[in-house]
């Protein structure tokens, strides 16, 4: 029998970390660890960093190439097959790693719940017929690490929230009835599709790391800004993670 | 000057405090322990526990009586008056036991950012002519410890979720437009408006407590014994915390 941990870690801090992660990574076999290709290194090298923090006694880490997501298919069955892909290494390095079974450790970006495929796969490797329990340890998410960082609650007053991600607002745009709207996964301002009158952002980039960026403001009048810093920190980082949390004021 | 630091700690298991909470804690001058009256006693007594298991040299701990809400009064208006008799508590402890200034912590269930009265609280004692500065800790919410206890997903696929209240559900029914709704603060079976027709819930009480209980399934076949369940579990602990999630799926 093989136990899953699917450990969040929160976004590159290792003070992010949960007296529960660190339980979990300490008392997991192997600990099995994405190295995700040249112009993402500094996530592969955070997740070292994180280890070297909090392990106590540093048990076997075991790094494999993650595959890359096709970029000329539609989205939903390149997302499919990308995790195919990646349950079949994670079930490769299980097996090598741990033949008579154990318990595995993953530490998962932010939260396994939100906009994370890691359940995902997970659910592949059972309906494959490895033997699995999937145990998740929540971790902080980059929407509360935006929040905390604008010290902004993310609803208001006894209001919805709507979490959606920047495909969806470009393709459909504001959605209906919402007046807070947190958007993640954003491959590049997603808001220019909005009519920013009476709009209000908070963005972040970096969130939560020592690179952190924040800008805030009404739309009209941030826009450019946030476009031109996040052209300009991405050029300058190989990479860029940005969030943001749109209101409408009425 | 005063540094105001709004600890996000979890649902109650000292585990769910991240390193940077716990750092926090530590570094505070003063830490505010709101008392909410005999029949939340248990909640006082968690902070409690945290602040022995997590405090290395134990700092000043102030407890202060947590003024009731107003059950006579239309709801906006009671809360706003509410939050006003709150800072009032705040600023009176923070004034007799800091009259230098320094660091206040106060431990805030969940996250300060989602559903939490904090952030509005310590804006008002900025308007009411106290120097402070604050400063957010993210913690991990109940929402995300529901979805870690089932482990599931929070979003389907590349999809939007929707967080409302449960008094926002009883009034207004099904969100236009959302799939995957998370519901927090209910008072008791708000999805008992709905047409439980194709919806599946996944419900957790105390989650993340030793009191943990959760039910899933479709909401034509557990509704009645999820509000069986939460009736009992009311009566024997005094108080109830529960949240759920409900997706339409097709």
């Amino acid at each position: 029998m093989i136990d899953l941990h699917l450990v969040g870690i929160g976004t590159g801090n290792p003070d992010h970390l949960t007296r529960a992660a660190i339980k979990a990574l300490n008392r997991a076999d192997l600990i099995l660890l994405p190295r995700k290709g040249a112009d993402k290194a500094d996530l592969a090298d955070l997740r070292r960093e994180i280890c070297a923090e909090v392990l106590e006694h540093p048990g076997r880490i075991v790094e494999f190439d993650l595959p890359r997501r096709a970029g000329d298919q539609p989205y939903l069955g390149a997302v499919a097959d990308w995790h195919d892909a990646i349950a079949h290494c994670w079930r490769r390095a299980i097996e090598a790693h741990l033949p008579q079974g154990g318990s595995v450790a993953l530490m998962v970006w932010g939260d396994p719940s939100l906009y994370d495929s890691s359940l995902r796969i997970a659910e592949r490797l059972g309906a494959a017929g490895l033997p699995i329990r999937t145990h998740v340890v929540p971790g902080i998410t980059s929407l509360q690490v935006l929040t905390a960082a604008h010290a902004i609650p993310l609803n208001r007053l006894a209001a919805p929230v709507t979490i959606t991600t920047g495909r969806r607002l470009r393709d459909e745009g504001w959605p209906e009835g919402a007046q807070t709207l947190a958007v993640m996964l954003d491959a590049g301002g997603a808001f220019d599709v909005l009519d920013p009158d009476g709009v209000f952002i908070w963005w972040g980039a970096y969130v939560g790391m020592s690179e952190q960026v924040l800008i805030a403001g009404p739309l009209a009048d941030v826009a450019h800004d946030i476009l031109d810093r996040r052209a300009t920190l991405r050029a300058a980082h190989g990479w860029i993670m940005d969030i943001y949390i749109l209101q409408r004021l009425d």
